[in-house]
């Protein structure tokens, strides 16, 4: 009667896909990204996918839970949760996040319970037939929107050759960087990371952006570079030319002082990435957009959650993205098209990918996704893909994204701006 | 492939059954309690079961977005929930709500949907072969604890037999009843009913009810029936023998100052019954406990989003009853289970009815009940009953709960209690 959906076994696959040399303000990006892949399979012969970080403590944290899995049911996300908190509890020691110390304060139980609630709810889908969207409400949009990501970068890694993007470090190369990735997947809304460059740099840099793409929404985040007179003097100049400005100092505190001069609401993804931070940032009035993220919020139900607070206290929602494989895209696809209260455009790093674990992927068009039709996430693992991928993750050596010590290689006096200029 | 759930017929079917002469701050229960019984029909064959109230406004709300309903999928409650949003905008008037006017500042939208919401639930977890608290993220627990509801009562409606409770007007007929219902029941914690006999009076059947069950948590609540200056006295004098007082006084103003004093957690289903209230609940520290209530709260999703939402600001979580059959029964119990946050045994108004519409009906042991095995809500409907009860909705003449009206039938002077004490 009851179809079964208990787990027998879990396979956790970390992999490595090249990823260009885009900087920010802890550094630059190393040439490879480092993810895991989830499979949980089920006595019944489903498995269901999940993506996450690849840092190796989050990798020993992974494994310690997965071997407990089998025999639950992927129905029962709640008890899984409690596994997970158990399971961490005799751990000593944070997970690693694959975010390059730019987020802190997560709870590491909903950083690693978030892939196997995924996978669990690929598998629910498949076991009902339908897709994962229809398990979190139903859709309140067929397609979900996502932003342009512009970054500064250099023409290729050291060493290596050029990236067919080529460097960026002035507003005319970001211009064509955006023109590029607009004419290539339509996106109607354009994100620049920013604290790369001295600030009044990055202000050019949005009006060059301002001036040739009119009325296309465009948001700076300097992951809190700045310090909040910066941030405050920032936001004035950035009036009427970004929809939200992300992040521009650090903390709750540093957050609450640029909002009370800011004209334009602030977003973050570092100052508030867990429930147990939300009370002080609203008391405070520090943050007016909340980035979700299903790999630090605890996975796509929790992340439902943290829309209903945001929508309870005024705060609007958008989605962080860091760079991620297409378990995780479709995954934001299904939580997006779900969540009424999603005012803004997701992020995403896909264009900056050419590799991929499933096949075939997802098309942008006109800056937007079509929520996969399902079974499940709507995806499918290419056993090759995934197979050349971990070999490079074997190969390439990384086992922890580390942005500050890579691009210290060639910059020794690097210094993170946290709070900076 | 995807197994199809498109709504195709929507009935809904007023009821009545047989209610005691329970007393309250605005008067007393009418011989007849009315509910609204959903069956939400599908191309495949399926009914989905809901239950609301059935006020008359309510009633034809209900029908006005029943007739929209058919060609929608019962997995798309996003899109249902925007469509109640849409009927209701084009209708004038707020919907008749069956809670005697003590519940006021609901969201009409939200208590129009919620019965929709459930009745498509239990058509996804038939669909999927899965009780509906899989769909909801799975069991935190099997078994569902659920407090006795003590009333002040008369010994029988006037004109009628006595009924098989007698009257309690009393501290002693308090303790009989409560025995009685634990000795059928098995009820691990106690709730009564007061803003019925002046303070004082209440205080002391609080005594003897702490006497009689010691270690018993107890709950009292007046439905704001006291000035704050009384609450906080009555707060005060109860330091020790509740575990919550319930909605002392009236309005978050009320609660605030009330609660500024009070040795024990305040808890409401008055002064907070509605997303757009929380913020200012919080701000003014007015409730430590929110009782939610799936009918007024905007089904079960959204119940585990005020449950999320009370988590993220230490907010305690219970659950509200009014008069109610099985398949609201059997929903609670699936949403509590669901819910790792609700801290305190769920309220019932259950033994009080000897009527019902589903068969078997669910059955208390040891104060608690096992989450239906499913698929769906787990209860099935009994043909018979639901034409005897509307039957007697039809014979007993009432259309709207009026519990003032009825008592002033025969208490022509009877006032309603807010703040009167
Ligand atoms: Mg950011
Ligand atoms: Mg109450």
């Amino acid at each position: 009667m009851t179809p079964a959906a208990r787990i027998s076994r879990v396979e956790i696959t970390p992999v490595a896909f090249a990823d260009p040399p885009l900087l920010n303000a802890v550094g630059v990006h190393e040439p490879f990204a480092l993810r895991a892949v989830l499979q949980l399979h089920t006595d019944s012969g489903l498995v269901g996918l999940g993506e996450t970080y690849a840092d190796e403590t989050h990798l020993e944290a992974l494994e310690a839970v997965a071997s407990d899995l089998p025999g639950l049911d992927a129905f029962d996300t709640g008890r899984i949760y409690a596994l997970v908190a158990d399971v961490l509890s005799r751990r000593s020691g944070a997970a690693g996040d694959g975010v390059a110390g730019m987020i802190t304060g997560a709870s590491v139980v909903n950083r690693v319970f978030s892939p196997f609630e995924v996978a669990c709810l690929d598998i629910q889908g498949r076991t009902a037939g339908r897709p994962v969207v229809d398990l979190l409400g139903g859709r309140v949009r067929d397609r979900v929107p996502y932003s342009a990501y512009l970054f500064y970068k250099w023409a290729e890694h050291p060493g290596a050759d050029p990236d067919e993007w080529g460097e960026a470090r002035t507003p005319d190369q970001l211009v064509e960087q955006a023109a590029t990735m607009i004419e290539r997947y339509g996106f109607g809304a354009i994100k620049l990371k920013g604290g790369v460059l001295p600030p009044d740099d990055e202000i050019e840099a949005i009006r060059a952006l301002h001036a040739a793409f009119p009325g296309v929404p465009l948001r700076l985040d300097p992951n809190a570079a700045w310090t909040p007179e910066t941030g405050i003097r920032v936001a004035q100049a950035l009036e009427g030319l970004v929809q939200y400005l992300e992040d521009p100092s650090p903390g709750i505190h540093g957050m609450a002082r640029v909002a009370a001069s800011a004209p334009m609401p602030l977003a973050t993804n570092m100052a508030v990435v867990a429930f147990d931070q939300i009370r002080e940032a609203v008391a405070a009035d520090a943050v007016q957009v909340i980035l979700s993220d299903h790999h630090f919020w605890g996975g796509l139900r929790r992340s439902q959650g943290l829309a209903a607070v945001a929508d309870t206290f005024g705060i609007g929602l958008s989605m962080h993205s860091n760079s991620h494989l297409g378990i995780s895209l479709a995954a934001m696809t299904h939580l997006a098209a779900a969540t009424p209260n999603l005012d803004y455009a997701c992020d995403t790093h896909w264009p900056w990918k050419t590799e991929d674990v499933v096949k075939p992927g997802l098309t942008f068009i006109d800056g937007a996704l079509e929520v996969p039709a399902g079974p499940g996430l709507g995806v499918e693992l290419d056993p090759d893909a995934l197979g050349a991928l971990h070999e490079q993750y074997l190969r390439c050596g990384l086992r922890a994204r580390d942005d500050t010590g890579y691009i210290r290689r060639f910059d020794p006096g690097f210094v993170r701006k946290l709070g900076y200029w």
